[in-house]
């Protein structure tokens, strides 16, 4: 047996989400469709790193998945990447050791979250961010953003509800700034996890601070009272990518 | 009765191109539709200024279309643009005098070709630039690009059994480069009109002499002996915009 690790992205637009569920297009279920006919027609299990959610994006989802040969890894990229369809691209594919894991070998994650601020918006960028018509001042947004770097507990920015127990998670580097093309905002999260919707809960509050209808200690004061009514809505998955993920080893 | 004109930007991917055509959805009949709700149910003809193709994109289309009020520009825009389909944006307004027309007034136009180099490519992009996974040296488009300036008779580069019959346009500008993002290549072209996917057809042999299966000479050949079958194929709608449209007056 052999542990291949890959990165793949995707186009989430038409993706009920990465991971399998019945009756849903998945990405998950596509690619294991995939490698089954690369496997000889036996079925083959993908263990993603990160579960985005329905119409999110990834440039550096990674997976991993074993096979019973060792394969060329360029010529199996290859075939993935042709015979998965076409909102699925497969970037690289590597040998990786059997204790790899794609989800619980430690790991930092990188999401980007893609704003089009311009009115109208780009009617090619509909699918790929998050319309705000808006006033927004940047300078408020770039000052409260950098009360969510560090250790802290995240309840107040995650879903309601969510079954995970230890909220607390590390962030350490959070940016926001102007893209290459005029109009298009990009917020930038690191951190070594995320809560279900963090990141677009995070979102969501900082456009309310750049809109000027929240103050700019309001990011302080969700993380202190874990309040979730405190923050601002959840931002759309369409704007949402999953950028990189950087393994420790 | 008030002529209007408004610039316009849609996603291509969906419309079968601007035109109105029997069982086909189109820009112009998408806008005509939704300028009928905004004139009472009275039927408004629209002018385009060019007729782009299925799967091509535009962000400054011009159109005229004229209404029996004066109304506040700016409301009206606002209206279209809100009433409009989500893959067409209706970006300015104006009055204009009655003999404006947006085809028949004097103007150039500029279109851009957007390529994406990438192995793989960009699913993201995947309808919004045209992908071309193989080697090209830009030096050698760069230096074949500029003998497409000038006025010459571009018949090579137009379909075969065109209807038009002078064939003689003037192109002020052609270049190519890599964009702010890597892996991506725009061509832009500028000029006082162009022929029925003769865009399309300069950018496939373009693409040719980059790939080195065509001679740097081949665009003066064509021009000289306006043989189609010399050129390149017709490159793919996906990768073209019609980027902006410049009145004379």
């Amino acid at each position: 047996m052999t542990r291949y690790k890959a990165i793949i992205s995707y186009d989430g637009t038409r993706f009920s989400g990465f991971q399998r569920q019945p009756n849903e297009r998945t990405v998950q279920e596509e690619l294991e469709k995939t490698l089954i006919r690369i496997n000889s027609g036996q079925p083959v299990t993908i263990h993603g790193a990160g579960r985005t959610d329905a119409g999110v994006h990834a440039y550096g989802q990674v997976i991993h998945f074993d096979l019973p040969q060792e394969r060329d890894v360029e010529k199996l990229r290859f075939g993935l990447d042709t015979q998965a369809p076409e909102d699925i691209d497969v970037v690289s594919v590597e040998v990786v050791s059997e204790d790899f894991h794609a989800r619980y070998s430690k790991h930092s994650k990188t999401y980007e979250f893609l704003v089009d601020t311009g009115r109208p918006k780009n009617p090619m960028m509909r699918h790929y961010a998050t319309a705000y018509p808006y006033p927004l001042d940047l300078a408020l947004m770039q000052e409260a953003i950098k009360d969510l770097v560090g250790t802290h507990d995240f309840t107040g920015f995650t879903a309601t509800g969510t079954s995970v127990e230890n909220k607390v998670r590390t962030i350490t580097r959070a940016t926001v700034e102007y893209e290459g093309r005029p109009n298009f905002l990009v917020f930038t999260f690191t951190g070594n996890g995320f809560l279900y919707k963090q990141v677009r809960n995070m979102v969501g509050t900082l456009l309310k601070i750049g809109n000027g209808r929240m103050p700019v200690g309001q990011i302080k004061r969700i993380l202190e009272s874990k309040e979730r009514s405190l923050a601002g809505p959840t931002a759309a998955g369409n704007g949402l990518y999953l950028k990189e993920i950087s393994y420790d080893d």
